[in-house]
């Protein structure tokens, strides 16, 4: 090994080869890569050396290549929306430019906590061709084969790896290999979040390959859950439940909150110009793709897909695409993303919070959730509009930010071109509006994960269209809030067409409907304005099962048109008295063209809230006007 | 508030005043600072001014200050023996130079998890004059009201914060003052360790202000503990335990591992010239002061001291005190450190661990205890050695480092000056030999802490005289391992003298002895050659309960003269039967002119190992040879 290492130093500086115009490429065959059973260092070395020397593309031979962290490099990452921390990756793509990396089909398998990819600072960047699996899951996946309503107990038989201590049972995450792990890694395991005690569940179902249809009924507590083995590889769980899970279910965790968001496949920061084509991410321990503070972003045939024949019913363990403080276009197309533990995609901005009024210009802002520590909100130059804590709309007209000066990974002192003087009140927002999105989400297929499909809170023009889509909780979701995530910003030209929805809200959680435009007031009985403007959703087919398929809130020039709606029997409708549309708080609304075969054949329902003005639905509308019941 | 920091901001530049020979004082009393509920900001930005005119001297009115972690600038510090992290600061000492902070004996309070002193990179610095002190301690105390061996509970009353959820007891740190926190705090604080599961549990003798005798027996598990809150500030504790604790006593738990060394009150690296003078730490989250990769460390009337009236047991979490890597001459005198959950001092540096052999020069080598991560080994020229993991003995002669390239917090290259080829193995360990430290430590009162009085592993001249010493475990240990905290180096030079040293080895733990010199061999009848060398031990008072004085092993010029022992009987002997001295392959030994008064009357014993050679044990010695039993 260490022969073949000083080879490698050698020969790297001589084979970088020539293909077409002047574009130099390098071949990893060229370095037996194939014989390492760990390549991280090897690709680190390559990587270097393409930097150093302009290599345009980094090729691999078609394989299957194991990358371990322990002689992975590591960077402090604070990544939105994920957890922060040391992270080791094979990866560092750190101040690239014109770069392509393909895998030539190749399947990369990962070990432990690393994060594949690390993109930063850098430019015009393609990977292409190639998948990224991990050894050991990030989730524990037990088959529940006994259920004791009278003890209200459930056993699951368990072949990820797991471990039962102190009456709780953990998952097992694979720790690097070196002495230290050998000798003392499992004394420290679960200290060092290794073992990670069981929390985050949900229960899956084999046959449709989703969660359970009504999931919320079998919530557990996110700690304290008991657990006895019975013998190797089963385990009785004791724990107070609405509803004992059914047998043949699949009882899925992620472990602890905060410590299950290590390891997403891609991380992606202050990086412009980016391509991610023929990509399979068959699982993660956190997002597939997080984009944060870069520009230009597409992904094509980037699918976040249970891998054939694994026997693994979890992708991802958080949304498998997202976008946040992200501008020019995101284009997502022709991608499947399944199974992941949330999301599909979620496009949006962060508000931050009011700590403090320093002067006249200066605010301390914080960022709130803990998955927002560090967040880069904004640098000198970015246009700023402060936001009213309780009607969610805008106080200033935009300004500029003259300074930004980080305190610490919570507080930053911004101080604005512009006097704030009574404008501005604590707690309230800043949005920062030079960093949205366009977005094309085209020819898609989500399927079979928990929470929603699409999330979009942009106010740059969105095309969503020609995709398929069935999520277990809103399929879409339109929202903004001053709440714990803090979501921005409004969607100021939104476009829904020619999608075929297939049952989602399948969870049983609320408030959910097919297109759920809620923006999320401190006060749902007392606020005023409109939070979004134009969104059109027409064209599309929608087959539920159950009643609401509209809440639209706040919308200033809303279409809802031509819609193809279909009544399933798949499931019992679980909130059968909502109505089908709700209208709340909008004008200029249009409802007309919609086509509705509900399963009792009568007309379907359309509440209109006072507050909305201006509103057309045609006189041969499918919903029936229920305002006044 | 705001107008205040305006203020500040002009006035600071105009009343720096000057002292004495040119030197520039800053006297915060000039920006008003007692007005100031939280005082890091106005500190944080005084020291910036400090440094940027070159100002010598910060200077506090006397006064109670309180700071608040809110606004706290804040670091990334690998700080070994402790928890890693992003840190909290009030005091950002980092590149200064001749610089003094005078707290003209003011207190100041910190709040939540916090850094007090962050003192990197500097030169010639001075911190005098003032307390260190927590709001909210690190710990729970509870007082056991009631015990019930039937049902194995017991009950204890807890003034500190504590939360009780999912069955367990967790003790509840402070948190910033924030609107976050306000409104979502207290959802996540478990899950971001500012409720710590009770772990590292030890019980506490409120007559005696100390561990309790025999507190091995008391001991619980570190997860687990089963906790229900019987009405607020009861709670009733359910465990599996050798011996239930007796009522009357303390419970206290400083909560989970690697999650309750976070604040350290002082943490010291790369820094050179240091006196901390007249300074009080009357709690810390961590330990009291950790020095690491420094020269030149005086500690005179450093104390570590419970508060008067301030109702507490414990002052610090880990150790009072702690150097690694430093070299130079540490100076600790005319100090009192009790009541730490650790040691009183421990000076030492770290052997690094071999993990692969790249080639004849090269070494992978890798840091070993997770509360070494990120562990400064060494740099380009510093001299170091291999040590064989067996015997503990250098294989090499120095070498000088001719290159250390970090690759990860665990991993880095280290190349030498010479080839190492067959001179090493994987899992030897590496010593730096330029980093070991000189040490004067006199006139000192330890007391009352769980553990050790001093641990001295380091070959350069250490004289340790007239201290008065009382810890739980071992006045002194000498030692080193290539286990799980690869402790080095070995002692070359060390006087232990004219100490007072009462009744300490009474927590049950084994191996123990008042003065224990014992490398810590894999094997432990199976190694070769000695570890240390020049041990004098002579006209120290010893008194004790028990029966283990001395155990040296491996050491050659042994010394132990003239010590006057005098059995107590404080407690009743918990090892009875070990031999009052073993002497353990050893050379050049001097048993002489000690008195040892016994309780029954009897002479002392001393065992002889057939290893050792060229002892001479006096014939009028208090010690029979009791080898050939």
């Amino acid at each position: 090994m260490r022969y073949l290492l000083k080879t490698l130093l050698i020969s790297i500086s001589l084979i970088i080869g020539f293909s077409g115009y002047g574009q130099k490429t390098l071949n990893l065959k060229d370095f037996d890569i194939q014989k390492y059973k760990d390549v991280t260092p090897i690709v680190v070395k390559a990587l270097k050396k393409c930097k150093e020397e302009g290599v345009s593309k980094l090729v691999f031979p078609k394989g299957t290549y194991h990358f371990y962290p322990t002689f992975a490099p590591e960077k402090y990452c604070e990544i939105t929306n994920n957890d922060n921390g040391l992270k080791r990756t094979a990866f560092p793509i750190i101040d690239f430019n014109d770069f392509v990396i393909d895998g030539n089909g190749s399947d990369f398998i990962f070990h432990g906590k690393m994060i594949p990819f690390i993109i930063e600072e850098s430019k015009n960047i393609t990977v292409t061709n190639l998948s990224i699996d991990w050894k050991t899951p990030f989730v524990i996946e037990g088959l529940v084969v006994a259920i004791d309503s009278k003890s209200e107990t459930f056993d699951i038989k368990v072949e990820t790896p797991y471990v039962v201590k102190f009456n709780r049972l953990y998952l097992s995450l694979e720790r690097e290999d070196s002495p230290y792990e050998q000798r003392y890694g499992k004394r420290f395991a679960t200290w060092e979040h290794y073992n990670l005690e069981v929390g985050q569940n949900i229960f899956w179902d084999p046959k449709t390959m989703a969660p359970l249809y009504n999931t919320k009924q079998y919530s557990m507590p996110e700690i304290g859950v008991k657990a006895k083995e019975l013998e190797k590889g089963l385990i009785r769980i004791s724990t107070k439940m609405k509803k004992l899970p059914p047998i043949g279910s699949v009882m899925v965790s992620k472990g602890e909150y905060l410590q299950n968001r290590t390891s997403p496949a891609f991380r992606v920061f202050k990086s412009k110009d980016l391509e991610f084509k023929n990509v399979n991410v068959h699982h993660a321990g956190a997002m597939g793709l997080i984009a944060e503070r870069s520009e230009n972003i597409t992904l094509n045939s980037f699918n976040v897909v249970l891998k054939k024949g694994s026997k693994r019913m979890i992708t991802t363990t958080a949304d498998a695409t997202h976008f946040c403080n992200v501008k020019g276009t995101v284009t997502i197309k022709n991608c499947i993303f399944e199974n992941m533990l949330d999301d599909a995609t979620n496009i949006h901005g962060t508000y931050v919070r009011v700590n403090k009024i320093i002067n006249d210009y200066t605010l301390a802002i914080e960022t709130y959730h803990p998955h927002q520590n560090g967040y880069l909100f904004g640098e000198k130059g970015d246009i700023v509009q402060i936001i009213d804590q309780k009607n969610l709309l805008p106080t200033t007209q935009p300004m500029i930010l003259k300074k930004v000066e980080r305190i610490n990974e919570k507080i930053s002192y911004i101080t604005f071109n512009k006097p704030i003087t009574n404008k501005v009140n604590i707690y309230d927002g800043v949005e920062n509006i030079s960093w949205h999105a366009s977005a094309v989400l085209e020819n898609n297929i989500v399927r079979n994960n928990r929470a929603r499909s699409f999330l979009i809170s942009t106010p740059r023009k969105v095309v969503v269209r020609k995709n398929h889509l069935s999520s277990q909780m809103a399929t879409f979701r339109i929202t903004g809030d001053l709440g714990l995530w803090n979501e921005s910003g409004p969607c100021d030209d939104l476009l829904i067409e020619d999608n075929l929805i297939e049952d989602s809200v399948y969870g049983g959680n609320r408030p959910q409907s097919i297109f759920l435009i809620d923006p999320q007031y401190r006060d749902k009985n007392d606020f005023k304005g409109k939070y979004s403007r134009k969104i059109t959703i027409r064209n599309n087919t929608i087959k539920t099962f159950d009643s609401s398929i509209l809440l639209a809130m706040s919308v200033d020039e809303l279409i809802f048109e031509n819609n193809k709606i279909i009544q399933t029997d798949t499931y019992k409708p679980i909130f059968p008295h909502i109505e089908n549309v709700r209208i709340i708080n909008c004008n200029n609304a249009i409802i007309q063209g919609n086509t509705y075969q509900r399963l009792d054949g009568r007309k379907g329902s359309i509440l209109i809230d006072k507050k909305t003005t201006n509103i057309k639905v045609s006189k041969r509308s499918a919903f029936e006007d229920v305002s006044s019941k």
